[in-house]
């Protein structure tokens, strides 16, 4: 049976300055699990139904972590979790570490993406168009919040994401580089060819888009063209959208 | 001050046997009650704050409505809403009326599509691409949704759906177009083609996919191109890429 102690550990994880005191995060679902303990995350403890348990038993014992077995409703009573299906894991959190980015390699760059939702399909997509890097603004939603972790859908195992102030990580490493701001007034994106040198595809907040601290380090402003009526597109999808034409030939 | 009754009403129609029941559904946030005032739905009544009737006191009077000033507070009671600024309306719904499409034209099929974020999603991405028409299968979430409205971001007002039985449907109206369906095994989204004459674009269920017995009416299997590792896209992102490839020539 689940103690107090770690329900209440559990529970404090769902709130941002708990995870950095714990340097801790959850993660929830059996697919994200599963991804979790192949990946380099260091495991502090999973909880599973016998189910569970019996399911995975092998990779369960290959791995140097602490199961405990819990009932459906004991996984249930952990929160508000909406993928919460049959086991629930917390890992340590890894630091913050600089990234480069190499020759011919584009990263993300994200100007204060607030929504966690947003941020987790953000990562999944860069996942899928084999984008590895994502540049945070410090303001960016915290990569450890567990809908962030649960809207990746397991690519928060591979994709590597660095927070920093902007204007100096640019100003570091944006010269040379093509610097394609996502912006509803700008170059038709079908008609902009992404150089092969890489360089980095920036996306705005969701109410302001790019920040004018951004704005200054932006070669191409590019405009995804419209042929209906909405407004705008949310950042998650426009995000896809960027990267499908950037991998399109 | 908002009477018991309204409040129960408004209670009442988050939950779908009431929405059918009452035929009426809710609106909330400014931009979007606002889309919703200038587009043909009915609307029975607009909740909001004196600053919200201040600013846009011309737009009101110009409507037929009945509007009654509420406290924040008193709006921040009415629920979970997410994007609940200043105003809430509640309109009625339409009737579920046949849609067929026209010739050059593409329409969406939803094969069972069962989150309402993502339904909303995708009403907002076919409106942004100019996609006027949606087919659904007749468990697609309900297009009344509070979540599917308040995602639309408005599209709701322009996009038409039609909840069918699909394989009724695509037997009278597939003949003769091509019926474009998204699997994670097809041919190069990159490399197809969408002809001029129109057809169908079909998205299928967020865990499995095309039903089989939408399957049989595909007459092309297109899949998007992966350059990473992860498993699969989102229902609403994948749809827009679709599209985007569609509109881009």
């Amino acid at each position: 049976m689940l103690s107090k102690n770690r329900i209440k550990f559990i529970n404090a994880l769902k709130i941002k300055k708990f995870r950095q005191n714990y340097q801790s995060f959850i993660v929830e679902g059996s697919k994200s699990v599963l991804e979790l303990l192949r990946s380099d995350f260091e495991v502090e403890f999973v909880l599973g139904t016998s189910d569970f348990q019996q399911k995975y038993s092998s990779i369960l014992s290959q791995h140097q972590t602490t199961f405990e077995t819990v009932t459906l409703k004991e996984l249930e009573g952990l929160g508000s979790f909406q993928t919460n299906d049959s086991c629930l894991a917390v890992a340590r959190c890894k630091e913050n570490v600089f990234l480069a980015v190499e020759n011919k390699e584009y990263a993300l760059v994200l100007d204060d993406v607030r929504d966690p939702g947003n941020l987790g399909t953000i990562i999944r997509v860069a996942d899928w168009y084999g984008i590895e890097k994502i540049i945070c603004s410090p303001d960016t939603t915290d990569f450890y919040n567990p809908k962030v972790i649960a809207a990746s859908k397991g690519s928060f195992c591979r994709v590597k994401v660095f927070y920093t102030d902007l204007a100096e990580y640019m100003q570091h490493h944006a010269p040379g580089k093509v610097v394609v701001g996502a912006f509803l007034d700008g170059q038709s994106l079908y008609e902009y060819h992404f150089p092969v040198q890489g360089g980095f595809i920036v996306m705005g907040n969701e109410s302001n888009g790019i920040g004018e601290g951004m704005e200054r380090w932006i070669t191409n402003r590019i405009t995804i063209p419209r042929v209906g009526l909405a407004e705008s597109l949310n950042v998650g999808i426009a995000t896809a959208v960027m990267l499908d034409n950037l991998r399109r030939k």
